[in-house]
């Protein structure tokens, strides 16, 4: 069952705050994510380590999600913060290597899991702060909007948007809502359109994030924007967060299916083929 | 029927604006709210007196309602200010006395009462202006956001905002919905989380209310939004008061039996009874 | 079928971007509305000529709707920079004498016309830009709204907003949805029931208008944005504009034949005769 469905995990109780841990876990770490948590604060750190550019490929999102899981299920984790290993970029969004010359069955189980990983994040039951460390466009950037809270680093190199339209191909319906649901309407029709990737002060004015630090402040400034959030009783908060969210988390799980024909029957347009191998390439001879 | 469907009272004439007064009346005062009606101006003001915090119980909810219900029906009547006649508070939300060790029956009638008082101010053909003279948590603050407009007084001890999950509770999704339309998902969602009672500078900036004035002027500035609003032929602006409210109401309407089922059961759970008791006994001390 | 249905149009190959005009065609002008288009660019220019205040007649939206279809089929065509040939005035709005003493199949007519050219605007798959080169009320801003993107000339006495409140007339559920779209509920709702006409630096603040610039720049900048605009591959931007005014489009597809009803109804009652007498005396007077 979707996270969102689990609000009622029971409160803890105020002299033993976070339950006893049914799985002590203070570290794991895979290929992709390194994971830590602090179960003095119930607060995990999630670090995305996918070098060049932490590119949202099928495992990186399957790791992704199965690691959201696992703190989700700990009863000695109350919140994360997600944020990068990798110098200068937060996430460069979907790899495109898992959407070029494969199969239909391929970009179905691709498309599930980018589902499956926004379903998680956006409905999580812990308090999710993005702490973004570099750029983040397209999916890189719906990671963040998926948190609860965005603090990005100043400066002037970094930049945060949904530009699909950039690259010839389209957001999907619910990235369009999570976005929406940040930002108003009018907005995201502007930005959408245009595949804006927005400098950090204009995201800031845009709403798009919360807060924009120095870089050499931005853990502090999420450690203590978490414990701002922990601050609250737990189940309170999910059910209010739950009923924020429900309508667009709903809408996805109700066009599943749909949404990954959709998906498969666009990515395999010869035109969409030939955009991304271009798009490729020239990210190739950038390198 | 509910207020928003009697919009078809016909508009004034331009030489009889108010029309024939059919119940004449120039104040008439309870035991919990006092208002005055001056017919040359057509303008009702409602005072909340029922120290010492001006607490929504069932009794306050009851004259609340029965008093929009007299002006409503009352032709000389086309506006209504709502103030406090007690310092330095507006009103203090929800009676927890009403859900705290009472019957079931006892609950359904106290949450039917809360609904009602909504729907009749919500739902108002009057013009509705919330001169906000003190503080104003959880159902205080929705008063205000369900009037047509919002003045709150400048002072560095007043804040404003639906603060239920500092209680560890939810607001009701019609809570939410009134929140959503006054400023919008993003903020409302991070206020309702962090159950946040705003300052009134944050609160004029987040667009929680839309003026700030000196408290001495609170009264005047009311009026003259007011009479501004009254320039209006009635029957135009309520038809479109309608059509931007109507949606929030109908959800309400549709959900009424079990939106109070949801509150006995989760106002009935012992370890809301418990928070409840507790944040009672902490109000007890304060005095 | 309505323009949004249409999304599927293929996008330019990059080498040739505009495709083969099917239907060369660089002047048309009508009685009410110049139209010229730039092969080379893309772009065309509609300038509303219809002395003396660009009223939305039966005749003028006709025109402008057939305008609009031959643009939209012309593969030569990308974008469209509507604006007025007429000082001052960008449009006043729709037409009051096509609303006074009139028959019911006239108003039916009428009013099908309004919606068709919504719908066309609204949902049109061309880059629209909005040069507000003077007031524009109640159906005038309606237009500018529909468009993708609003720069207004700066003039202390342009005004422009949905002022139908005003003229005790309601603007319908559609003009309401465009205009909530743009500016926020909240917004919306006050602007609409105190029939508001902003002056330009209050547009700006609200978001009615994206951009002010001097006048005699407008033309300028609005080449500069469609420009940005059309640097877009189309196809993803249209699919785009699609997914983000698809709803509000089809809630008045869906309410068509109820939403012209209601207008007889409503334009047919003596009292709203009257009204509109007064205020087409008033206007002749004015002169």
């Amino acid at each position: 069952p979707p996270a969102w469905d689990r609000a009622t995990r029971p409160p803890p109780s105020p002299l033993q705050p976070f339950g006893l841990p049914l799985a002590p876990c203070r570290f794991f770490s895979n290929n992709k994510i390194q994971v830590e948590l602090d179960e003095s604060s119930g607060v995990a750190m999630m670090k995305f380590k996918s070098p060049p550019v932490n590119s949202l490929s099928l495992e990186f999102l399957t790791e992704f999600s199965i690691g959201l899981e696992k703190l989700e299920n700990n009863r000695a984790c109350r919140g994360v913060i997600i944020t990068s290993a990798i110098p200068k970029v937060f996430s460069s969004g979907l790899d495109i290597t898992e959407m070029c010359g494969k199969s239909m069955e391929h970009y179905a189980e691709f498309w599930r899991a980018v589902q499956e990983l926004w379903l998680r994040l956006y409905g999580s039951n812990m308090v999710t702060v993005a702490a973004v460390n570099g750029s983040s466009p397209a999916g890189g950037c719906l990671v963040a909007l998926s948190c609860d809270y965005r603090i990005m680093a100043e400066n002037p190199k970094f930049y945060i948007g949904l530009n699909e339209a950039q690259l010839g191909i389209v957001a999907p319906f619910w990235f369009k809502d999570t976005f929406v649901n940040v930002v108003g309407h009018r907005i995201a029709e502007r930005s959408l359109q245009l595949g804006c990737l927005h400098p950090t002060p204009e995201a800031l004015k845009l709403g798009l994030v919360d807060e924009l630090v120095p870089e050499e402040k931005l853990m502090e400034k999420a450690a203590a924007v978490m414990a701002q959030w922990l601050a609250l009783p737990d189940h309170a908060r999910q059910l209010t967060k739950t009923m924020m969210r429900k309508a667009v988390l709903d809408r996805l799980v109700a066009h599943r299916e749909e949404d990954i024909k959709n998906f498969i029957t666009f990515v395999s347009k010869e035109s969409i083929q030939k955009s991304l191998r271009v798009y490729m390439e020239m990210l190739k001879k950038r390198k």
